[in-house]
């Protein structure tokens, strides 16, 4: 029998990126109150300082910094109060030497005045002077004008995720439109003559369609666009139609089912089928997950999937988020995992990179990490993990004891 | 001038839990595709076995586990091919000793059989025999009936987040609605006499206003329904009717800014004209958000935010998601981080827990965290950051090369 030629999961996401170098999403110009969690898609350089006039960070009064240099609770500084800044008004007064104004917090520094000094440092001792009881510097208590954003600084890059505090930068620089990377568009099919719809009464033999569900509520998490979702049986020309016609309106199709080298072999024939160079990973050394397959057809990437719901499910989190963040032209990600100390000794299969899925529980001070054991086949052992471990390749196995990094699922 | 009580962080939660002990939201029962990221509020049994017939987890042969007993390379067992099994049909064949029967991966087990071969250990002789070159354990390669999901197991728990693999369990007990907690509904309101539209032209003392579309993304990135988001002058009047409207018709209400302790603290007024009790906490020990307000009012939860940006921000991660967590029932979450190495020393204000923004960057195989320095006025701060560090209230500081915990913002 024919065993088909197994990639390192290094060797496969580069050739992933070897036939998929060019390929970009197009961009669309949204409204920034849509655009959180979206892929920015062009640099954004400010237009003009921020803030634009300087700015008060306390309640307080402005003054010139010399003015207190030297006092203290027992000799204030006298000063004569010759008005107040309102918020959202230009400030009227002009400071000079001997002389102040009240300041709240964000309100206008007046022209003439360097420094302010927190109200809770100052008395009132009547209408028109107050008592100051220690110095302030220059520029004390001041943002300056640019200080938080100068104008043409580049302020958010293309390829970031936008997050809340980023939707507050383009507000601070009067962008309310923004360029974002289109979200990718992805036909999700699961093959097999055992399987229906959830709905559906099954008999012994058929199974509920389990992948379909879940790939597409994957896909929908990593910020995909899922057009289609829909499980069918493994017929040759039925499957070819829906693939081809899916390959024509995303920029992604999963199929999952019918990987393995057995009797069925039919996604990878139903690829090469439809267009060139078609299937140019079938097998990774990845454990679950060893039947996947990464083809190219018609300039559109087309993944097969293991039929087993825990293989779909990795195989989709290790090359089908690599390839969603590539194509968005995403090229840093930090990976946010939690320290574990794992509970018991466990092997994995040397030479291939072995996701184990794991429980996560707080003991004391510390988390432990328990392996989920359980057949690939087994939907309830990813629902069962908080999270998994990656094993290298070269590792043998994690000792029990051993401190591991368990990354969210 | 009255300087407000501060609480502890710690303290200011656990009288938010006190007063809102009993604030739950209602649910509302969900179609599984619309269900990811969703809070379940009802425990889920299974009322089937999954799966409920036995499936091979590999192409092969059922067998007797006996008849393979002693087999080897030089001397195999040969065993009598009977039949086939197909995908999604029931097996229609039935094993008895010397016999066997080819078993998809999937495929139901024929009865009478208590193992499977994988087809790399058999040669096909001719169209009716094998030869099997290795023995096989009992149930080896095969799940049983109720091996992923017993009946009336419970496989989901009231308050948990719905995950993608949550969809596959769901659809594979035969679910396709479920109970969810309705969305926390939160209306967002910014005050202050020197915000405008981001829109809108901005003269000396005015600024866009940046929090209102902050907290409405934040807002809706931890789960909520946005009513409302608002932006208008320190009106008492204005400003109380707005509040209370809010609070009728929310579960959550967020105003920011007029809360430090100053000319024009408005927020706690409004809050306390409308009803009882009224603002519980006044002033926290975080730094930044000092002046954060935490109140009850027709038995709805209002906070004061700090209208510093940086401050807001913090204050929201603190709290309200905190109190989002809590009414939706979600009592476990673990913290999800990366591990960096600081590389300079800060000090921090004792007494008070302080959120420290910092960059994030490889350097070889570990990360390197570094300070993000400006002040809270600063939304720029809050872009430039990856994450940011929490320094506990009796920390002084972070020295050079400690090593750090930095969670994503």
């Amino acid at each position: 029998m024919k065993m088909f030629e197994v990639h390192s999961v290094k060797d496969a996401k580069m050739k992933m990126i070897e036939h998929f170098n060019d390929y970009r999403l197009e961009n669309e110009e949204i409204h920034i109150s849509k655009a959180v969690g979206r892929i920015l898609d062009e640099d954004i350089y400010s237009r003009l300082d921020v803030p634009h006039f300087r700015r008060s960070t306390v309640d307080g009064f402005a003054v010139l910094a010399k003015d207190t240099y030297g006092a203290n609770e027992s000799l204030p500084a006298f000063l004569q109060v010759i008005g107040e800044v309102h918020m959202g008004k230009e400030a009227d007064v002009i400071i000079s030497p001997g002389k102040t104004a009240y300041v709240p917090t964000g309100g206008m520094i007046p022209s003439g005045a360097d420094s302010v000094v927190m109200i809770e440092y100052t008395e009132r001792l009547d209408e028109e002077n107050i008592a100051i009881g220690r110095p302030t510097a220059l520029k004390e208590n001041i943002i300056d004008i640019g200080d938080d954003i100068k104008i043409d600084e580049k302020v958010l890059n293309r390829g970031s995720r936008i997050r809340p505090q980023d939707i507050g930068v383009l507000t601070s620089i009067g962008l309310d439109r923004v360029k974002l990377s289109k979200l990718p568009r992805i036909s999700i099919i699961s093959t097999g003559d055992e399987i229906l719809a959830p709905s559906e009464e099954v008999k012994p033999g058929q199974i509920r369609d389990i992948n379909t569900y879940t790939l597409a509520a994957m896909a929908e998490e990593a910020g995909c666009c899922v057009t289609n979702k829909i499980a069918l049986q493994d017929e040759f020309e039925k499957l070819r139609d829906i693939v081809e016609e899916s390959i024509d309106n995303n920029d992604i199709v999963i199929i999952s089912g019918g990987s393995s080298v057995g009797t069925k072999d039919i996604t990878s024939k139903v690829i090469n089928s439809i267009g060139e160079p078609g299937v140019f990973v079938h097998g990774v050394a990845i454990k679950p997950g060893k039947p996947t397959i990464l083809a190219k057809v018609k300039n559109k990437a087309v993944f097969g999937l293991p039929g087993q719901p825990v293989s779909a499910i990795v195989v989709f989190k290790v090359f089908v988020e690599y390839f969603i963040k590539h194509i968005q032209g995403i090229d840093t990600d930090i990976e946010y995992t939690v320290d574990a100390i794992f509970s018991s000794n466990i092997h994995s299969a040397q030479g291939k990179e072995t996701y184990q899925m794991v429980t996560i529980e707080k003991d004391g001070g510390e988390y432990l990490a328990a392996p989920v054991y359980g057949k690939s086949g087994m939907i309830s052992l990813m629902s069962r993990a908080a999270g998994y471990i990656k094993i290298e390749a070269d590792k043998e196995g994690i000792v029990k004891g051993e401190k591991v990094k368990v990354t969210r699922i």
